[in-house]
């Protein structure tokens, strides 16, 4: 991030950064393994809050209690577990769900409507609640120690225990917390994500917790969730193709006493999409086996949807993907993708840049040196700038390469 | 293929198998390999001929050329180059597919309107004109020499050369002949293709071609074969993602005297959806890199569009596609994948089975002997079913796993 150019600024703390906020994570033995797998976020008084949901017709019974938890517009805690998706189990699903939040609720003293709940996984195995629920009452205790210690460092350390907690195959946790200096006070956004496989990523699970100490109200933040979603996470997958888990959700509590209008306002929405981005881009940079990642601007567009729609076309395609893993500046690969993405575009006006080396234009193929373009692709990032000189709308869509170890994790992903 | 239970009969000879055809492929120096790369299908006298072709933006200059030689309904020969897709050169790749074009008809004595062009491999790179016109000439010599010899052996024999000319990464050659005995004399088809890498199968080029001695006007021959191609090549792809070069052409010559009416009609129409069906099944089992053949069967959906769609998102699936090479009876990834088709049917009546072993009922994990289960799922063929109890419509689509050999493959394809 450089300096400066944003009005906001990076802090410590996570999800726990903005006032009244905590969050821990425990290891409750749920993935069979040293590692956390439990977390919990909590919010001191009741906090407006939105969702957005898979498309999926298939639904994790987590997930649907969320939905109908969400239906009131507030919340006071988030627990979410890694290593079982509790996905298609049928009516043990829904109890296991509930009683997660009923346990969740008890042992934190607020009502179980007031808790959300998630998980993330393998599908279709039983939750192994004789694990899940001492877990909980863990992790409920961690999060009450915070409150009575009131150390800024300590509470930072649990918030990445929480991070860390809903992890499956990702390899670092995924968490940011920035501070926006508001014409009547400071506010602040925590949020923490996971990630998922590359290929069809939402097809894995990707979850997205924010939570903020500014007040907005719960229409508001629905709105404000969905345009930020549509920019970030739904720029890493291609549309309708969703996993039965994911769920991005946004708490805002208004502990920080700030009423937002004006150019504020406007500040604090495009933070939250920032924050939305800079997640998505990290889980589409730690993608399943990722050696590279990907980011593909599509400018010039006739319109917006037909930008996204390319960008993500380009993105997902199986053969560019495994073209930049083998540093092969394949562009007709490219252009064939941008072509089959169903959106109106003339491919004989089409520039393509590959990190700044032009390899086409007006969509033929120019005279490169494949040294200079090799040289290029062995960088880890990779951007690939398709020009369509067709208007003036653009989209970004970010993923990672398809490697030998994406199919090492995915052929034995269950056992 | 079981005897007996349709009503034809396999015979030698591929496409040159029909009355009045001839084949040959040769060895022209386009892959600057020993390999042959260059085709030609020569009908005697006019044929009515149809063709379908792929609905990507980007279209490779040959095709273009093709679908206008085909407005008239009418062709006598098949040009065919592997090696170079001649696909966004600008006017240049008009250029040479028009002397393509050009060239074959003057040596066979014909218009260049009666000539289809046909291309596949590299995308933006120019032809190597001064290899492949030389390869026109000594293609056409070829099958001259075939009309003087009158040879069945040596007529089959060429048109194995012709299967084997239009592979790229193909490892087999991939071709079909059958024979129907109708009430008033016997017809014959034959048809050669040529698969693609199987992730998006459509990326790669998918060709084939269709020859027939058989009376059809070029109306129902366009009708049939569509038809045809949405029961076959179709669910080997996802719809909409299609390369730039794909093609499939019928050539229907008339000389077995046979006009087709009632009953045998209708078993021509069959005949041609199983070739097409073959060479759809033959191309997946040959998808680049794999190492087992899918077949996904879906049956009782509630529309025939439902029960397509539905198998071939599960057939294109990354993560279904992983799991299966890794032997892994992951089912959760399978009605994850049919939740994301975009067709309606309910995810709580879903019933699969993998090879004959029942591992979800109504939405849910049966507990199965996973030892039963690797062990079928061992074998190179894979049969997945859903059955979703919604309707009476059902559709089949076939893939293949995704390993590490694809990405081999793919990661260095151009260079």
């Amino acid at each position: 991030m450089v300096k400066n150019i944003y009005p906001w600024q990076k802090v410590n703390g996570g999800v726990s950064a903005p006032l009244g906020f905590s969050a821990s994570g425990v290891k409750a033995g749920i993935k069979n393994s040293t590692k956390y797998d439990l977390a919990l976020i909590f919010s001191e008084v009741p906090a407006n809050s939105a969702g957005v949901f898979t498309k999926n017709l298939v639904k994790a019974h987590p997930l649907l209690l969320t939905e109908k938890h969400l239906q009131k517009g507030t919340a006071r805690a988030v627990i979410v577990n890694s290593g079982n998706a509790n996905a298609c189990v049928g009516q043990a699903g829904d109890e296991a769900a509930w009683q997660m939040a009923k346990v969740t609720a008890e042992e934190l003293g607020i009502s179980p409507e007031e808790v959300l709940v998630s998980s993330t996984g393998v599908i279709g195995q039983e939750m192994p609640m004789a694990k899940v629920l001492p877990g909980i009452k863990n992790v409920v205790v961690e999060v009450k120690k915070l409150k009575a210690e009131h150390n800024e460092l300590v509470l930072a350390e649990h918030a990445d225990r929480a991070a860390m907690a809903i992890m499956t195959t990702d390899t670092v946790p995924k968490e940011l917390a920035l501070e926006l200096k508001c014409s009547t006070g400071t506010v602040k956004l925590g949020v923490m994500a996971k990630g998922s496989g590359m290929i069809h990523p939402n097809m894995g699970t990707m979850l997205c917790f924010l939570t903020t100490d500014a007040k907005v109200d719960s229409l508001k933040l629905k709105e404000l969730l969905k345009e930020a979603v549509d920019r970030s996470f739904n720029m890493i997958s291609v549309d309708g193709d969703t996993s039965t888990n994911d769920m991005v959700v946004i708490l805002a509590n208004g502990q920080a006493g700030v009423e937002l209008q004006g150019t504020d306002w406007e500040n604090f929405c495009k933070m939250v999409d920032f924050a939305c981005c800079q997640m998505a881009m990290a889980i589409a940079r730690d993608g399943e086996g990722a050696s590279k990642f990907l980011e593909i601007k599509v400018t010039g567009a006739k319109t917006l949807e037909a930008a996204r729609k390319i960008a993500r076309s380009v993105c997902s395609s199986s053969l560019v993907k495994s073209a930049m893993y083998g540093q092969d500046a394949n562009w007709g690969r490219i252009l064939a993708a941008a072509g089959y993405a169903g959106a109106d575009f003339d491919p004989a006006k089409v520039d393509i840049y590959l990190n700044g080396l032009q390899v086409a234009a007006e969509g033929q193929g120019l005279r490169f040196s494949e040294e200079e373009a090799l040289k290029l692709l062995e960088k880890p990032d990779i951007l690939i700038e398709l020009r369509l000189k067709d208007g003036s709308q653009e989209a970004t869509a970010w993923g990672c390469d398809l490697t030998h170890k994406y199919v090492d994790i995915n052929a034995n992903y269950r056992t």
